[in-house]
């Protein structure tokens, strides 16, 4: 047996999310059938993280192992041309070490959220971001994204559907940026909470329209109480962009 | 009557192009429907250049005439109303003189095409780039570009159905660019034949993949024969970038 790691992009608006699910198309499922359809062999994928419904990725990182000997040019263009016409590509796939494993090795992850601030609603972009048509304060969003980074309890910022033994995490970044008429939020963490960071991202959403002070941000943070959650982000503005491991 | 400057932006997948037509949907359609149910005037559009079924715009300049008074404002936020669920925006509404023309006072046209350079197929950008994917040379395909910059008879690059009195345009820039794994080429000019920027980019790519030489750029420029065409590039991956007035 050969462990491949996979580096995957999707776009996530026809899917329930990676896992595989009973009641409509997953990302898993996707990879699985095809990887199934290429050797002939059951497998099982897994990766670094558990994406919500409609939510794209630009680098997740996944991995399979397969008994047929391939190389990674052949597999990653075999696994391409049978994933079509789903939304799902495979960027790159390596062999591994038989231990290494894509959500247990893993050792931070990283998050872009779009948000499309302008009045027009979007057409090339719809699906891609979030539109919010008031000017944003970025400056005020930043100073309460600011006060998230660090250790915290972030029960607040967790959906009640999460499975984490623990509501404490270390936040490492939380920046926001101006691009173009774009607000992009960079989110970065060993791991996060699930809806974390849609979380935290609708709770800077209202910041930045002025409906919430940076001070509300941090009465919000030390609620720990889903009750005091402002906002959740809309599912379409988030993209997975990379999952780290040890060199 | 008022004259109104419209700057617009689509995804041009569902649409035959900007002109109406019988045979399938198309923005002019869209837009002036979309006029006429906001103010039951008969509403003609006019935009400063046709495009191509598939091929997108993110600053078309537009104009209609309306009777009804209303601000800049409303005229923008009905229209976007009612361009749902289009995907077809208006970015901007501004009032403008009687006589201009937003396809005969413009003096300028920008175009740019997106080349996704990668094997992998496309996801989250699919239906917005051309995907090639052999390595492309960018230093070439800028030797080649260059030798097109400036007036020409440009009769290689110019569809059958090209209605252009005359097959010599002045070609002010041809610039190629890397952009991550994309390649962008930004093409502007007083006016442009039809079907030249992606006939042009055709070319350009297949210089990019060294199946053709800068001279051999050179060779189909002055063969001005349509024959002498290497490719025409897909419409997917062109965008109407902006439309150019006198001050």
């Amino acid at each position: 047996m050969t462990r491949w790691k996979l580096i995957l992009e999707w776009d996530g608006a026809p899917f329930m999310g990676w896992q595989r699910q009973d009641h409509g198309p997953s990302v898993q499922a996707a990879v699985e059938r095809a990887a199934r359809a290429m050797t002939g062999e059951e497998v099982r994928a897994q990766a670094a993280g558990r994406t919500d419904a409609g939510v794209h990725a630009v680098g997740m990182a996944a991995h399979i192992e397969l008994a047929k000997e391939l190389t990674a040019h052949r597999l990653r263009e075999g696994l391409n041309a049978l994933l079509r016409p789903d939304p799902v590509a495979v960027l790159s796939a390596e062999p591994v070490a038989d231990d290494w494993h894509a959500r247990f090795s893993c050792v931070g992850r990283r998050y872009l959220y779009r948000i499309s601030n302008r009045r027009a609603p979007l057409t090339l972009d719809r699906g891609k971001a979030w539109r919010i048509g008031l000017p944003l304060d970025v400056a005020a969003m930043r100073e309460a994204a600011a006060l998230l980074v660090g250790r915290h309890d972030f029960t607040t910022f967790r959906s009640v559907h999460c499975q984490s033994d623990s509501p404490v995490k270390t936040l490492d970044r939380l920046e926001v940026q101006q691009v173009g008429d774009e607000v992009h939020v960079h989110a970065a963490a060993r791991s996060f909470l699930h809806h974390q960071v849609r979380s935290m991202v609708g709770c800077l959403a209202l910041v930045g329209q002025g409906q919430w002070t940076p001070d509300d941000m941090r009465g919000a943070l030390e609620a720990r109480d889903r009750a005091a959650l402002g906002l959740n982000a809309p599912a379409e503005g988030l993209y997975f962009v990379e999952a780290l491991y040890p060199a």
